[in-house]
């Protein structure tokens, strides 16, 4: 198999041992997906199942099983990311520990097996389809970014279907949609126990949330935590995520990230 | 009217010219009672009608009623309480504003009125009956902190049942109870648009929140506001609290709030 398309790119994560191939022009991981990695390995342990929905080019999956010796079965319907996702685990010889489908999350039940898994992980299309609008379903990013083949109530849905009793599922999302996946992780018997809330800047709102819920918990108990902050004053990330984007914070330098489209 | 009874006394509340009648040797308004009256007093309107369910001695009822001139129904089961709540709207000369009901809140749709509301504003009991346990229903303060008379889940629906169209909830809680507020408010039809954190002291985790619900609202677009922090290191209140519980802050001295319970 081909390592890189024409349009693709090596990018090194986290550690100079993890890489991961992107397009130049587009859809490259973003700083959601490290945070949902990052929060999901602190609780993902080396003889867990972990699926990874929504996978896009497999770099949470790959974050996390930098971490431990999990099995990660990494999810994503869109071909041509899958491939990069398929790629980038066989660059990083890891073909032992991540499988990658690519297929609809939808199915994922069906396909990988019900009540197996420790943890689900996903960072989903945040935004609805606006009623009215047309978008071109043809369009990686309209995929990736809109609820054109999944919604949230379906994702939060299928994780609770993959996931065995007391299985956790980490969610990354916009806080805007937070109140919607509380709803919809209660429907399905799952306890909401934490939230971590991010904020781009000090004293700025908070524009993105890791939700950890636990499958047949209880409803209360939920921790909100404070804020963490993105950005210091001088736009450069703050201490604490710089932790979680390299191993190694003073060997590293910006020029290594420059290709890396940070969302949040 | 008998105005205090012999184990009562009148604190002052906010202001010079608020006063509240409390108990002398327990059951004083909390601050977090203050906090949800704060919060609220902010969306409502002179021509407003305002339901105050679980209302206790009136305080939350008290403090919005200084800030416009809608009108008030205060409900609270407890005869003594609501004595309490009664004899203090007469002590403020606010009869023709604020009605004091002693009934059980889950009457209040059926007695008040559905669908005609403008604002509801609760402060509920906080805890679960813990099972197996017996709780002596005869106590006041077991019947304002546990789930007896009433639970969240009621709480909410009453609430939805009397907001109107596009009506606003304003309740205080534990954070530990957020997942379930939120979702009774969405079985409710009621969009959660805003939760605000308050965290006892500056790093400390949030330990009360006060969510705002519109009736009849999307289920998107909730804003998760950053922590607003109650004490200073050495304990004193915050400015930002103490705006919220003085007038005028440089008039005030400690002495003044020497019987307030500040829970929070």
């Amino acid at each position: 198999m081909e390592i890189l398309k024409s349009n693709e790119r090596i990018d090194y994560m986290y550690s100079d041992h993890l890489k991961v191939i992107q397009r130049k022009d587009a859809f490259s991981f973003s700083l959601d997906t490290l945070l949902l990695a990052y929060f999901a390995k602190e609780k993902i342990h080396d003889r867990d199942k972990v699926v990874d929905l929504c996978c896009g080019n497999g770099a949470a999956t790959l974050y996390m099983s930098y971490f431990n010796l999990a099995h990660y079965d990494a999810v994503e319907i869109q071909p041509e990311i899958a491939s990069q996702a398929e790629r980038s685990v066989n660059l990083n010889q890891l073909e032992n520990r991540i499988a990658v489908h690519c297929i609809n999350a939808l199915d994922a039940p069906k396909k990988l097996g019900k009540d197996k898994f420790d943890v689900v992980t996903v960072n989903p299309p945040y935004f609805k389809v606006p009623e009215g609008h047309v978008i071109n379903p043809n369009q990686q990013k309209a995929i990736a970014r809109h609820e054109i083949l999944i919604n949230l109530e379906q994702v939060i849905k299928v994780a609770s279907q993959l996931l065995k009793m007391k299985g956790k599922l980490f969610i990354v999302h916009r806080p805007e949609r937070l109140a919607e996946i509380i709803h919809y992780c209660l429907n399905n018997h799952m306890g909401v126990k934490n939230i971590q809330p991010f904020a781009p800047q000090k004293d700025h709102e908070t524009n993105l949330v890791v939700v950890e819920a636990v499958n047949n918990a209880p409803t209360d108990g939920l921790v909100l935590n404070n804020p963490i902050i993105v950005h210091n004053s001088d736009s450069s990330f703050t201490d604490e995520i710089e932790n979680i984007i390299h191993e190694n914070k003073a060997a590293s330098t910006k020029t290594e990230n420059k290709n890396i489209i940070f969302i949040a």
